[in-house]
C-alpha cells in the first residue's frame, strides 16, 4: 500500500486518528485552522500549507513573484475561512541547488507585496536544500488572530440555513485549463483575467471579517473553497452532519468563465462546482438572515455575494436542482494535488 | 547565480533584509525562535525547521520512526534554545506517491512518541504530493512559550563571560561517520550509542528551562548546537558583538567518541568542534555565577555542564587555546546543509 493510493482527507485521517488534545485547544485538526485559547485578548489562528513545483505550480505558467504571492495568499485564505485577521508568517523553502536566486528574489518579492497587503508579518523561516530533487517547494505556517466567540468553523450549518457563495466560482479552474491547453483560440480579455485569478488568488480576508463580525449565531458554518465548490461544501456537510441541495440556476458563473466555455463547447458548470482553487469563502446563514448578511456586504462594499442552495438533511447527501425541479445527486470531484495532478478524484 | 552558491545563512540574509517589524515582535528573524508579545500571560516562541530525505536522513540509515522522533526533536531544541517550553507542533509533508504506507505510519508514531514526551500536542498540518520528485521531507511548525523577561536569545554574551556546553558534542556526528562509512571495524557497543545519538537528538529542553530561570543577567547568551559547536559559537558572536577563546583540554569529549576516533586513526576534535546535529545546549554565563549555574544542573539531575572558554573582544575573533598557552584563530567549519551533502565548508 502507497501513500498514492489515498486521498490527502483520508491519509490524514489515518495518521491523525486518536492525537491527545488539551482543553485550550478551541478548534483541533480538521478545520481550515487551528484555534488555540493562550490565555491571551484573542485567540490564536494557525494553519499551514506548501506550494510545490510540479504539483502546486510551474515557473512556465506563473512568474516567480506570482508564486509567492500564490503561496502566502492561500494560507490568508484559510485564516479568512475562520473569519480571523492574519498577522504572522513563516516561509520554510525547499531550493534545489541549482535554483537560479532571480527565482529565489522574485519569490521573496511576491511574499513581501502579499504580506504587505495583509498587514501580516513575515517573522522566521527556513531554507533547507533538496538532494537530488530538482523541486522547488514552499511550506508557510501563519498565524491569526480571532476575538473569542467569533471564530467560524466548518461544523456549525443547520437543515434550512442559505447557503452562499462569494464570487465566481470555477474562474480559477478555467484559468489553468487555458494554461495547460495553451493553443485554443481562447477570448483574450476573458482568458487574461482568468489565469490572473489562477496565479494569483485574492484571499477574502475583508469578507472572512465581515462574517466574524455577524458571528456564528448568522454566520453557522464557513470555509474557503480550495477543493472546489462540491468538495468544500461536502466537508461542511460532514463537519455539520447535514445535507446539502444546490440550485443550478442560482450558480454565479462570471462572463469571462462563459466566454471561455463557448469557445471550447464545455459546460461551464463542471468547473464552477468542481474547480479547485477559487479561495472564495462558501458559507451558511441561519434562515431569517440573509438580507441582513447581504445588506451588510453590500454595505461595506465587499465581494459579492450569491445564496446558491439549502441546507438539508444528513439523509438527502449532497444533491444538484434543476431549474425544472429535477434533483440528482452532487457527486464530489475534487481537485486532490496528493493523487495525479491533472487527474479529479471522485470519491 | 544559483541558490547552492550560498550558505543558508547568507541566503536568509538575502531574502529577508529589511522586512517590516512591528513592537510585538520581540525578537524577529535570526535567531533559534521568533518571539511574539500577544499580550497573553506568556510570550509565544516560533520555529521552523525541515529534514528532507537525502539531505538530513536516508532510511537507509535511520527508521521512519526515527526520522519523525529527530524531526520534532530538533524544533523542540530551538525551543530550548531559547529556554521555552514547546507546546503545539504543525507537521507539512512532502510525500512522494510511492512512499510505502508503513513509512509514514511509522514516522507519525516517532513524532506521536516525542510530542508525548515534551508535553507538546499536534494540533495541525498538511500533506503534499511532490510531483516527479522521490523526495519525503517533513516540515515542523513548533510554538513554544515563555515568561516575559526570561527569554534568552543568541545576542547577550558580554566580553569575560563564561563559555558552557551541554553533554559531549561530536558524538552525533562520529555516529553520522559510522554510518557513511559502516565497513569499518568500530568497537560495537561506542558504535551504537554514537548513532543512537546521531538518529535520535535529546532535545535539552529541562536544561534550557534551567537557565531561563537563571535569566539572562546571569545567562547571558543561549544557542543549541545544531550546526557545529565552532558554527553556533560564532552565531553567538556574531549577534552579540564579541569574540570567544576556546580551551582544547576542557572540550568534553565522550568515551565513546574517543574510542571511535581512536580506531580510525582521527582526532575526535575536529568532530567536537565542528561536528554538526548535536543539539546540545551552548550558553554564556556571567562572570562570578559560574558555580551557581552549576550547583543548580547538579540539583536537578540535569545533563552535565563543562566551562570551556571565555568571551573576548570582537577583535580576537573565534580562537583555539592549547594547553601549553598557545593560541590560533578557530576557524568555523559548519555543516551547511544547504551546500553539497557531506561536504563541511569553511567561512
Amino acid at each position: 500500500m502507497s501513500a498514492g493510493t489515498w486521498s490527502e482527507f483520508e491519509l490524514i485521517a489515518r495518521l491523525t486518528a486518536g492525537l491527545p488534545s488539551r482543553e485550550e485547544v478551541v478548534v483541533g485538526i480538521g478545520d481550515d485552522c487551528a484555534v488555540l485559547d493562550t490565555g491571551g485578548p484573542r485567540l490564536l489562528l494557525l494553519t499551514c500549507d506548501s506550494q510545490v513545483e510540479g504539483v502546486h505550480f510551474t515557473l512556465h505558467t506563473s512568474s516567480p513573484q506570482e508564486v509567492g504571492r500564490k503561496a502566502l495568499a492561500i494560507n490568508l485564505s484559510d485564516i479568512a475561512a475562520m473569519g480571523g485577521e492574519p498577522r504572522y508568517a513563516l516561509i520554510s523553502l525547499h531550493i534545489p541547488r541549482r535554483c537560479p536566486l532571480e527565482v529565489l528574489e522574485g519569490l521573496y518579492t511576491g511574499l513581501r507585496q502579499e504580506a504587505a497587503a495583509a498587514q501580516t508579518l513575515i517573522i522566521g523561516g527556513n531554507v533547507s536544500g533538496t538532494g537530488a530533487a530538482e523541486t522547488l517547494a514552499i511550506d508557510i505556517t501563519l498565524l491569526g488572530e480571532s476575538e473569542r466567540g467569533r471564530v467560524l468553523t466548518r461544523a456549525g450549518a443547520r437543515v434550512g440555513d442559505t447557503i452562499f457563495v462569494t464570487g465566481y466560482p470555477g474562474d480559477s479552474a478555467a484559468g489553468l485549463h487555458s494554461l495547460l491547453y495553451p493553443d485554443h483560440p481562447y477570448p483574450p480579455t476573458a482568458c487574461e483575467r482568468l489565469r490572473a485569478v489562477h496565479r494569483v488568488p485574492r484571499p477574502r480576508l475583508a469578507e472572512g471579517r465581515l462574517l466574524s463580525q455577524l458571528g456564528p449565531q448568522i454566520v453557522t458554518a464557513l470555509i474557503d473553497v480550495s477543493d472546489g465548490l462540491s468538495g468544500d461544501l461536502g466537508h461542511i456537510c460532514e463537519r455539520s452532519g447535514v445535507g446539502a441541495s444546490i440550485e443550478v440556476a442560482r450558480l454565479p458563473l462570471s462572463a469571462e468563465l462563459q466566454a471561455l466555455a463557448a469557445t471550447l463547447g464545455r459546460d461551464p458548470l463542471a468547473w464552477a462546482l468542481h474547480g479547485g482553487e477559487d479561495y472564495e469563502l462558501l458559507f451558511t446563514v441561519a434562515p431569517g438572515y440573509e438580507e441582513t448578511v447581504q445588506a451588510r456586504f453590500a454595505a461595506a462594499g465587499a465581494a459579492p455575494i450569491t445564496p446558491i442552495g439549502q441546507i438539508t438533511e444528513a439523509a438527502s447527501g449532497l444533491r444538484l436542482r434543476w431549474p425544472d425541479g429535477r434533483e440528482e445527486p452532487l457527486s464530489v470531484q475534487s481537485w486532490d494535488h496528493f493523487t495525479t495532478p491533472g487527474q479529479a478524484r471522485s470519491t
